[in-house]
């Protein structure tokens, strides 16, 4: 770990995780590097340059097998760690992640919901229960919360922002418009860009359209 | 158009596209290639080829004029296009979209949302009325729909895209757990990865903890 790693292989990695996950569930206990690269779209070198970057667990000729290649993945992205995570904002955003987002898939334990709403507080979504926002702060003094799902209104977002910042928290899983950036805090951002995404599409439709 | 730009080129459209505005709102003027490499963790040198991708709208020495820059990719991406959009599955997530998400920044116009639940049938979110699922085809038949935003449960995704994808669409924004690919029916399909989002997060935040 620490070493260099280019953000361009950090974001193939859960590719690579999520596509091995349901190559186990169906059954396949072997896989080759064209296998992988026809799958998720990238180059088969690209591919042992990838897994190469980690040790390099394939033998030529052989392809990789699944198990040990997913057992390895899971350690180099950190999802055996056991990490926890609590959504701030209980808005339908905030609801959906609560009832359909399996958490666990990623590694993670939803441990605590919070929201500003009185008539939210003491509600239960899935399998969790709302808390008052005002009791963040000694919730995050008792319990250990790794990340914060940040699914606030954009007008609350930099206070809610910089206040779980100081809370002790790694990482923030950032729904909201606004960009944030808290390095220099020592929490990692990851910002969800639905637009980033739309726009993709926009452009994959607009090739196909006559000019 | 036509030409073949690779797909990482392509996933950082947006986000240059995303960036110029924010400089355009805030008044600036000219943007260097590095300025950009900077604010979006490219390098220099990977902006000035991708630019150059397009036809190359930059000088030497001056960088980029933002006006022209944001004009040129908005035509890339086809923002100017007046796409139309309409959400498939009223729940949390649904409705997240219609209240929150500003499909117009993206070129699109959200101009319909379909349940089959017959309790949120007429019911207003943001600017759109809910109609029946019963309807669709109808209402496909008598309006352009340019991209499906799928955000229903999961059993269902499989048919309802494939109803869409007969009914004309050209892209299906995918917000659901499972993996479309309509590409030989001629429908581009945009998945929107939570799970891939929140494992680049735990990789992230995995490297600063102690091993």
């Amino acid at each position: 770990m620490g070493k260099y790693i280019s953000q361009s292989v950090i974001r193939r990695l859960p590719k690579y995780y999520r596509y091995l996950r349901d190559l186990e569930k169906n059954g396949v206990d072997r896989v080759s590097s064209s296998m992988l690269a026809n799958a998720l779209g990238f180059t088969a070198s690209q591919v042992r340059q990838d897994f190469s970057c980690f040790g390099g667990f394939g033998q030529q000729g052989y392809g990789y097998k699944v198990s040990s290649l997913l057992e390895e993945l899971a350690g180099i992205i950190g999802i055996n760690r056991r990490h926890t995570a609590a959504i701030i904002g209980v808005g339908n955003l905030g609801r959906a992640l609560m009832h359909n987002f399996h958490f666990s898939h990623c590694g993670f334990e939803l441990v605590a919901a919070f929201d500003a709403d009185k008539n939210l507080v003491g509600k239960k979504f899935g399998d969790v229960t709302v808390s008052d926002i005002a009791d963040i702060e000694k919730y995050f003094a008792e319990n250990h919360v790794d990340v914060a799902v940040l699914t606030v209104p954009k007008e609350y977002v930099r206070d809610v922002a910089k206040k779980v910042a100081g809370l002790g928290i790694s990482g923030i899983w950032n729904f909201t418009h606004i960009d944030l950036s808290l390095e220099e805090l020592g929490v990692q951002v990851e910002n969800v860009h639905f637009a980033e995404s739309l726009l993709t599409l926009c452009y994959g439709i607009s090739l196909g359209e006559k000019v």
